[in-house]
């Protein structure tokens, strides 16, 4: 492995960083909340960190897999821990391996935390919380490829093991280009949900907040009641909706700018999604019809929490846990199948739900057929056998983590539904969970090592489950 | 497909049923509990409907998959509601639903009732629950081929059909010695199994009923508190150890019986079922200790728990419910882990785990290493690419009928942690389940609906999972 090449990539990455929360110290400044120092201190640090990095000679060389993952996962170490720094100094979160999950679960999307209280937060750490979200939802890598000079094809593995199942290498035939173009149509999303938060009434502090959160679909608010806050059905259906749309694979809005409706209509990951929803917005609606007295709000907060949970967002506008198992069980459900590929939600994606089922059929057909040949396909187009082993790989190494962290954090005895249903938050990036952890609760009462476990399993998540495990596999790496 | 030749096999396996339903006629008149009209009623029914079909007129041909699985669910419905009618006309169970849910946890040999009280019940009614635990733990379609003459090369498909993760074939090249030998294994077994238990205290009645039951690893008891009743240190090390021999691949003893220590010392699957049964015990033994005092019942207790769970038995000697989190948590793990390919045991197998374990292990190499190929194996021998996608396939379609299978029977509005591990039992054939359904609940309040979806999950576990499917695509059968 080219150790210099991945410490001056990561050192560079910490410069990034550190030009980011230049936004928040700004933040700060504007709103005189006294935490100019809890960012300043981590910019200090990442820059004095960044600037001596790039001094290391290295020889020259491409990237490989190797070295895509050991940036990766360097990079996310170093961004979690930079990303606690301002919550530990302003003293919001004392403890620093809460101040870690409360990072981590930041970056990766997810959304869970640890603070009872959020209101009496000051303003630039709220920010902080969602401008993360933001940040970790296309990741720190693509951004990084986006706005430097030099991105080439040997960056492609970086991308690979920092979003694995994006496929973005085919929109353009530069990979600089399609990066431009993805981060174009987050930006330019972002902003419109700003603008359209605005106008239901919020101020553009909340309105920046929230539609962060959404973007990246990660799910921190500025309020302790969530979204509820606003009761609200204007701003209920345009998160709702906007959750919905930041879910879907970034290369068919690609394809809408170039005109090619038909490819969008026809992509099934986008049918499937839009089915899943509808299908279980309306069922939950009717099961929850007698708690709402009328179908309207029914449909409201129906829709809102199935579209929250499946793009694993975690914004809440009603305590599910309150609702029938039924409708409890579908929300379980959809907090697996997670968005599409491509997006910035986490799960197990539909794509690959797709793929597991076109298998399970052709299984089927093999049993009464032993000799026939079936292809499994998706958008007409033949899927290899290295990719669905890939699938079925990444399947079942998310229900090993499932199991093995579900068995780890019994050791804190808490009821069983709760601490199989926090560790599928945390790996599916969602946010709240079930038992006793549903909207209206805190992570805060896990151990030291619960909270870590949880990290970890979030991270997971995030960085795609398979590769996450070959920090376990240190053999592999030493070899060269 | 060939239905008269199905028709007249169904037939057959009426008229053995008839043969099995007179011991518990015969357990009837000596007792003189009164019950012998609920076993001639159906003995009669499956007379006539034997004979009958015997004259079928049908043209010769072999089976293939198609009529074998035909064969296996059609008998395995007729055995259902066969064995269901006794329950039902002694008035033990009045509701017709309750007698089947009873009657194929005992065939499936699950071992969940929706009996509250059971010491009351006629003798020969507790005898038939027990004794088709043992007939249902080999599958009624071997015991066919080991007491018909004819069982030639075509009856293969109806083993692999019932029983598909086998391979007995290998074990001698005549099929019907195979199933012969493995018969003659399990009834030897049983036998020695009823002596120890007559050692221990037991009487002729009570030691058969708990032979039958532990060497189907079903789990039905005679006694309200299972196993606890007699709270013998005797009686539950002689039962967990049977137990976890009965969860051991039977080919393993024929190997012993020739001599072939060495195959069985080195078994793969064998030394994993093992290790996970040491480790299990041990870690739940240490995690109990503060409620048992010492640790010497701690490991009484932890051993008969998790053996008795890990074989998909389901006998209990403390009410686990109460242990904390972690043990718990255990218990679920092993519960889905079962036991090894050819026994009597229920779950995904430890073979199947295995290859999920080496394909994941496989994958991480191939990140790294992308032009590595590296081959599965399984003591020694390489498994083959439809062999692992068997198994890839087996797994992803367990848990989507969990899944299913948890939807449907949260609209009987339990909590969540009950719903999905009824499921978990009623699928693996365990028994009892988590949440309110402990080792003391029983299944009584479900729906008639759930319990006719937990039915069809014990089917689904015990038929192997990804054929049951075969019965939702009908499409497929009418193909000639």
């Amino acid at each position: 492995m080219n150790k210099r090449l991945v410490l001056r990539t990561i050192g560079r990455i910490g410069l990034i960083l550190a030009g980011l929360l230049l936004i928040p110290l700004l933040v700060s400044l504007i709103y005189q909340d006294g935490c100019v120092v809890s960012f300043a201190v981590p910019i200090l640090f990442l820059a004095v960190f960044g600037i001596l990095t790039q001094r290391i000679e290295y020889k020259k060389g491409t990237y490989r897999s190797r070295e895509g993952y050991a940036i990766v996962f360097a990079s996310w170490i170093l961004m979690s821990v930079a990303g606690a720094l301002p919550f530990v100094i302003s003293g919001a979160i004392p403890s620093f391996v809460d101040a870690l999950f409360e990072s981590i679960s930041d970056f990766t999307t997810t959304g869970s935390s640890i603070l009872t209280e959020i209101e009496s937060l000051p303003e630039s750490i709220l920010f902080w919380r969602s401008f993360t979200h933001w940040i970790g939802g296309l990741g720190i890598l693509m951004f990084m490829m986006a706005i430097l000079p030099k991105a080439d094809r040997r960056s492609m593995y970086l991308l690979r093991a920092e979003v694995p199942g994006y496929k973005v290498e085919k929109l353009t035939t530069s990979l600089k280009k399609t990066v431009r173009i993805l981060y174009g149509i987050y930006i330019g999303m972002t902003v419109l949900l700003i603008i359209l938060l605005m106008f239901g009434g919020m101020n553009l502090y909340d309105a920046m907040v929230h539609a962060f959160s959404t973007a990246g679909t990660g799910g921190f608010s500025n309020q302790n009641t969530s979204v509820a806050f606003y009761d609200s059905a204007y701003i209920d259906a345009v998160i709702g909706v906007f959750m919905m749309l930041f879910g879907v694979n970034y290369s068919l809005y690609y394809f809408l700018l170039l005109r090619r409706f038909r490819d969008v209509a026809k992509d099934e990951e986008l049918r499937t999604y839009v089915g899943i929803i509808a299908i279980s917005t309306i069922l939950i609606a009717v099961n929850i019809l007698p708690m709402y007295g009328n179908i309207w709000s029914s449909l409201r907060y129906s829709f809102f929490q199935v579209s929250s949970i499946i793009t694993t967002t975690g914004f809440m506008t009603a305590d599910y846990t309150l609702w029938p198992s039924f409708s409890q069980a579908i929300l379980l459900l959809v907090m697996c199948v997670g968005a599409c590929f491509g997006s910035t939600g986490g799960g197990i994606k539909v794509t690959r739900l797709i793929l597991i089922f076109k298998q399970i059929k052709r299984e089927l057909m093999r049993l009464i057929e032993p000799r026939s040949i079936i292809t499994v396909r998706i958008n007409g187009r033949p899927v290899d056998r290295s990719e669905l082993n890939a699938t079925n790989v990444f399947y079942m190494t998310y229900m090993a983590i499932i199991t093995a962290s579900t068995l780890l954090l019994s050791l804190d005895n808490r009821d069983l539904l709760t601490t199989l249903t926090a560790v599928m938050t945390c790996i599916n990036n969602v946010g709240p969970a079930f038992g006793q952890l549903g909207p209206t609760a805190n992570f805060s009462e896990f151990s030291a090592f619960g909270k870590l476990l949880l990290s970890f399993d979030m991270l997971a998540g995030r960085l795609d489950v398979v590769p996450v495990l070959l920090l376990f596999q240190l053999r592999a790496w030493s070899k060269q």
